[in-house]
This record gives C-alpha cells, sequence and structure tokens, in this order.
C-alpha cells in the first residue's frame, strides 16, 4: 500500500519529536499500520534548522497555508500552539478535506466546538490524543474503552508543572516560590510559568475530558479555575499529618442538576495511587458505573512522549479513514447529534468536603462560636487539629464532610467576621475518589 | 442506521453482565456508536433460568451453533468458557463470515494463531478485550493507543485472586493456606483454585499481552509458569523489611536475543505503583521506547467490569466493521503477515535479580563461602541481612544484582551442597521496573 502522507505545522518539540517517532520507529509502526507514514511537508519559522534535522527527505517552507493546500497531503498535523494562526490553518485543512491531527488543547478547549462542526460537515477526522496528559493513551480510553460505561467522574493530575512543584514542596519542606525558581532552572516549568501554575492549561485539558466523558459540548469559560501559586506550605504539612496530600486536580463529575467542571489544590487520601503519582508524571482517575475506577498513569509531557500520542493518532486516523464516517469514532466520544445540554454548574452548586485553616485567640469558647456558625448552615465536621500559635493564639484546622460550597461560603464569611479570628480563612478541597 | 445484532454464547458471570450493560446503558451505548447494539440469540444450559433474565426480547436456545448460523447474526460473543466447544463455535462463527468478540483468554493462548488465522481469511475481526485484566482497556491501549512505539517490556498485575491473596497475607500476616480459604468462602476464590493460584490462567494473559507488544505469533507452551501455593509467610514479611512488596508479576520483555515470558511471585520496590495495587485490582505497566513507562489499572474481573470490555469491543466492532479489513486493527496489534519469529527464551536465560533465603549453621566462614560461590559465577551481592534462629543457626538472606537465571541455578546447586546449609534455599526473582 503506498504510504500515507503528512503535513506538520511546526517543528518545535513536539513537532521535532514527531519526526524522530516516525524516523526512529518507522518500520515497527508499518508492521502495525500497515503502511508507512511519511512526513512530506513541514512549515517552520527557521528553515534552516528545520533542514539540519530533516535533510531533504520532505518540503520545509515558512508558510503553513503552502502544506494545508498540498493536494497530496492526507493528515495535517498542527503543533505550532497558540489560537490565532492555529484555528486558521486547522480551518483551512478541515475546508480542503484533510484530517486533522492536533496537539493543541488550547485550541480545542476554545474552539473545539466550532472546529468539530465544520469537520463533520467535511466528513473528516480530529484526533487529539496527545492534546491531554501527552503519552497516556486517555482520549482513547475514554472514547472508546470505555463506550459501555456511564462515566460518573474523573479526577486528575494532568499538568506535570505543577505536579513536580507540590512534590518538590512536600518532600523538601520548601515554599512555592522556592521550588518555582528551581523548575524554572531545570526546565520544568517555563519562563512565564502563568498557564501552569494558575491551572488555566489543566483547565483546557479537563475542559475536553469532560466533554469526552459526558457527552456535551467544550466549554470551557464555565470551568473554575484555581492554582497552586498561594499554596502556603504548611497546608501541605499539615495535610500530611491529616492523611491526606494536595494535588493539582483536575475534577468534573456528571450529577443529576449539571455538570461540575473544576480545576484546584484538592487534598487527596495519601494511600490513593492518585496521591502518589510524583514529579512530573500525570494520571487521570476515571469512574464508569459499569467498571468502576480505572486509572491511567505516564508522562504527560516532554518530546517523545507527546509524540508518542500523536503518532498513535497518526496512525488511527490512517486505519479509519476507509470507514465510512458514520462509523468512525465521533470526536467527543459521542455522535454530534447526541450531545447534550446538561448545564456546567456554577462553583457555589458544588459538592465537596473541605479543609479549613484559621488562626483564632486562644481562649474557651472560640471553637463553640465556629462549629455553631458550620452547623447553621448545615455543614458537619469530620476532624479537627488546633495548634498554639505563640502565647495567645492558635492554628485551627477543620476537615468538614461534604457541603455545598455556596454554604462554605457563607460560614466562611461569618466567620471571617468574628473578632478571634485573626486570619483569613484557608480553604481547600477535599476529594475521596472513591 | 439499524441496530447491530449479537448472538450470546453463554450467559454466566459475563454474559449476564453483558446483558445487563447493553441493557442498562442502552442508550449511552447508542449515544456513541451511533446505533444500537441488540442481542438477539442467546445460547445457554439453563433455557428456563435465562428467560427470567431476558424475557422474551431475545431467541433463547441450547445449541450454541443454532446461534451462530444464524444468518442475521453480525456479532457472535463467547463467553462459555474452555477450549473445546468455544473453539469449535469461534470456528464456525468465523466460516460464516461473523465478527467474533470473546473473554476467553485459555482459548486464545492456546488457539489464537489457528483462530485469527482463519478470521484473517474470512476478513473477520476477533476482538478480546476482556480476555485480559477485565474492564481495563489494556489491550486497546497496546494495540492502538501505543503503536509510536517500540515496547521494551511490560509487567502485569493479572489475577485478581492472587492478588488478593497476597494483599491480606503481607495485611494480616497470614498463611497462604487461611488466605485461600477465606477468599474461597468470600468468592474471591474458586472451589478448585489451581488455574488462579498457580499462575496458569495469569500466563494466559500475559501469553496475549507478549504477542500484542512484540509482534509474535501466541505461544503458551513456552511460557514459564509458576504460581503462589508454595510462597512462605515469612519472605513477604522479609521482604517488607527490605523496601519490597511481593505481587504474582507477569512479566514479558524483549531482548535482542529472544523474549523472556515469565509468570512468578516477584518482589517489586515498595515505592513503584505497580507494588501498591491491593486487593482483588489489576494493573499492568507497559515501557515503551517513546513513551516511558505508562500505567493500566482498575478491576480485571467481575460481571460488570469484564462485560464492560465485551461491550466496548461490540462498539468497536461495530464502528471497524464499514473499513476494509486491510486497515482494520490486526488481531494481535502487528499486521498477521509482519509477525516475527523472535524466540521466546528458556527459563535459564532470563535475566533478573534474585531475593536468596536459606538457614546455616551460624559459625564463622559460612558466609565467605557462599558469598565465594556466588562471585564465582559472576553474581553480585546488592545486600544481605542475617538472623539468628535458635542457639547455632541463622537465616541469611542475599539480594542479588541481576544475574542470568541459569547461573543463579548452578550456584544454588553447589550451596545446598554445603554441609552448613540446613535448608533448601527460596528463589524469588525481583524487579525494578523503572
Amino acid at each position: 500500500m503506498s504510504p500515507i502522507k503528512v503535513g506538520l505545522l511546526g517543528l518545535g518539540v513536539v513537532g521535532g519529536g514527531t519526526w524522530k517517532v516516525l524516523t526512529r520507529n518507522a518500520e515497527e509502526i508499518a508492521r502495525r499500520a500497515g503502511r508507512r507514514i511519511e512526513v512530506s511537508a513541514i512549515a517552520v519559522r527557521d528553515v534552516e534548522k528545520a533542514r539540519k534535522l530533516v535533510g531533504d527527505q520532505a518540503q520545509v517552507c515558512r508558510d503553513g497555508f503552502e502544506v494545508v493546500r498540498r493536494p497530496d497531503i492526507d493528515i495535517v498535523v498542527e503543533i505550532i500552539g497558540g489560537d490565532t494562526l492555529a484555528r486558521e490553518l486547522v480551518m483551512e485543512a478541515i475546508a480542503r478535506g484533510k484530517h486533522v491531527v492536533t496537539a493543541n488543547k488550547a485550541l480545542l478547549a476554545k474552539h473545539g466546538n466550532e472546529i468539530f462542526a465544520a469537520a463533520h460537515q467535511k466528513g473528516v477526522m480530529v484526533a487529539f490524543e496527545a492534546a491531554v496528559a501527552g503519552g497516556i493513551p486517555i482520549i482513547k480510553a475514554i472514547r472508546e474503552g470505555l463506550t459501555a460505561n456511564r462515566i460518573q467522574w474523573l479526577a486528575g493530575i494532568i499538568n506535570g508543572t505543577t505536579n513536580f512543584i507540590l512534590s518538590e514542596m512536600r518532600a523538601r519542606g520548601l515554599s512555592f516560590n522556592e521550588v518555582l525558581a528551581e523548575a524554572q532552572r531545570l526546565g520544568y516549568a517555563e519562563a512565564d510559568p502563568t498557564f501552569d501554575i494558575e491551572g488555566v492549561d489543566a483547565a483546557h485539558k479537563l475542559t475536553l475530558l469532560a466533554s469526552l466523558a459526558f457527552g456535551v459540548p467544550v466549554q470551557f469559560d464555565k470551568a473554575h479555575i484555581e492554582g497552586i501559586s498561594s499554596l502556603a506550605r504548611e497546608d501541605i504539612v499539615h495535610a500530611e499529618r491529616l492523611g491526606y496530600r494536595i494535588k493539582l486536580l483536575g475534577f468534573t463529575r456528571r450529577r443529576n442538576d449539571g455538570i461540575e467542571l473544576r480545576v484546584h489544590p484538592t487534598l487527596v487520601p495519601a494511600e490513593r495511587l492518585l496521591a502518589n503519582v510524583e514529579g512530573a508524571m500525570n494520571a487521570v482517575l476515571v469512574s464508569g458505573d459499569m467498571v468502576g475506577p480505572t486509572l491511567y498513569y505516564g508522562q504527560g509531557a516532554g518530546e517523545l512522549p507527546t509524540a508518542s500520542a500523536v503518532v498513535a493518532d497518526l496512525v488511527d486516523v490512517t486505519r479509519l479513514q476507509t470507514a465510512d464516517p458514520e462509523h468512525r469514532v465521533p470526536y467527543l466520544a459521542f455522535q454530534p447529534d447526541a450531545l447534550d445540554d446538561t448545564p456546567i454548574l456554577p462553583i457555589e452548586e458544588v459538592r465537596s468536603s473541605y479543609y479549613l485553616r484559621m488562626r483564632v485567640l486562644d481562649r474557651p469558647g472560640v471553637l463553640a462560636d465556629i462549629a455553631r456558625i458550620l452547623a447553621d448552615v448545615g455543614i458537619s465536621i469530620g476532624s479537627m487539629i488546633q495548634e498554639p500559635h505563640g502565647e495567645t493564639e492558635a492554628d485551627i484546622i477543620f476537615l468538614t464532610h461534604e457541603a455545598r460550597e455556596g454554604d462554605i461560603d457563607s460560614a466562611l464569611q461569618r466567620i471571617g467576621a468574628l473578632a478571634f479570628v485573626h486570619s483569613d480563612v484557608t480553604r481547600l478541597r477535599m476529594e475521596h475518589l472513591i
């Protein structure tokens, strides 16, 4: 069979990785796919640099549209990132009837609905395994492996940078800023780390996973997002004493009245596998009504792991090319006309357990007053620890049972107004993941 | 689109589960697959009992061949187990141009090559996600998710019964026989538990995984199999003190000179995720050259988890039905004409690290003599502990660095012949899984 012809848009970390994987494992890939997968054209900013990597085995040019418009290209791989030029190129590729493989979570989280609709109309595939959790075939697992299930919830460590930072803060007792500086030196965090540390990257990915799990359109703007930059070292220590680890989780759950979609630092029981995912590794726990909990673990970023996912998509697209479009795997796991409009819940409607820390005047009655306020809004306390701070103050930590976030908010407002509460109340969410 | 018609052979645990999953989640499955999946005929021993579950929604009969020969059946699901009648029925279904979904690892481990060859010739699919690790989509991950990789090795906890027994032995300090009796009472172990506890079931599954990972024919008869029935409680305790847990691992690795294919109790560093897979859960760790290590975890058995995998296969087969046969996912992950003949290595050629325990006379020179024998065959010692036993004896435990099994054998023969060695030498293998 003749080779499948691929056009690469971008030859950065993932693009270079894709070239390397296709070259180094060409034979193994052909043994599986039944035909060769060849990169015929590459669009890059620095043509000279690209030439050094690829020699004269592929056309190298500066203009992505030149690649997209080449009639002999079967599949366009978009790995330039961003959501302006990338969007135009992807839409143009689709308009020309090309299948698309992309690693661009920001693009799909923001413009996925438009892109999938256009692709559906043209009968082409858009595959994006590399957009979530790097080399872990999590999209395939949800979209194809768990089709028998009504998925109930999923929780993921889907940003390696923040997991590295949290792991180091815990293991070495360092502050966020100390570890961030080190992560930047080591290349685990970017010069401008905002997207990672503020949870935006994780939310892009979670948004896609939620759509795949529940069959709803992509709704990034409805996600609740909190990062780890204001997480205090002492909360990691307290959490540990209480039997928990703090992870930046993407968590999404389907309830009768809507879908929770949220990224935030989360206390997880220390004995859970997810709590033991360390360093830059990623893992996603998916709970289906028939299969129960399943977990997927691996490298969530990096040149070759991410390229592994890009190339797996290339093989998949090659295979399904000949299937009639109505039988292909749907973009968002559910048939386009079977997506539903279950609303994404506002954060006040979320139900979670909570970790609450506050500094108070150490005198009788304080605890009773705070407990009364919590009880008034129906929040019950699972456990409590108190630690003296200096001569006259104490730190109190409550772990609550599950409660509605809006009720926690109103309780915290009243607690914050008490004269004997000397600090802001630190509030972290806690998920038991059973 | 008209529904896909399925014939079920067997309505036991997995068959009943398949019926339940297809019924309970009919709508969710149709939202994904784009069409309904309907069970039209069922063959069972007890027709009356089956009628109670399925009512008159499907033909129920005693003769599997009646189901297989019904012209309107698109896919035959074989879940009767065993490898005689099941084999005949599967071969007949293939001969009649039906696709097959099976959960039968024994059948495929023994007759897979014949079955896949017949299916290839007729252009039909044979899907078997449920045959390995229950509801975990591990076959899909290897066959489709990791296609970009040259897979290097994989290690799996792929038998829930033995993992439950080992977990309980460790957690509660009980002996193998005590826990087995309890597992039988609880229904976690069968009345005749031989296939599970002697590692045969795990070896069936490992054989399939090795073929999928490396692209070699199924060769169950070449697998090295050791179970856990002779595992002593004290070895679990010693392992723990040394920082390891003992798991019944299926382990397969591709080397330049051949493939290791082995099931045996194995020491695994306690901090590895695989070491922390407890109870009846399953997990498989797969290492690819591009993606690095990836892990897949979930329920490896049970009615609904296993049925989740059967139904996922039904959706897959439904999808790929319309793809031309040359582009479908190959049975063993590699194109039938691209399988290779890398030999399975005999156990003497395996390389592993070892845990060696022996009781010796406690007097000067003993340790030196044993260490000398190990050194003579090139085995180096990683660590050693010694514990007095009574007045005059001691137990010595060595952890060796990686060595060739044949060299360990000859060293143990010489050690066993020493007058001051008062016991057989207990030998366990150890894998670091990095």
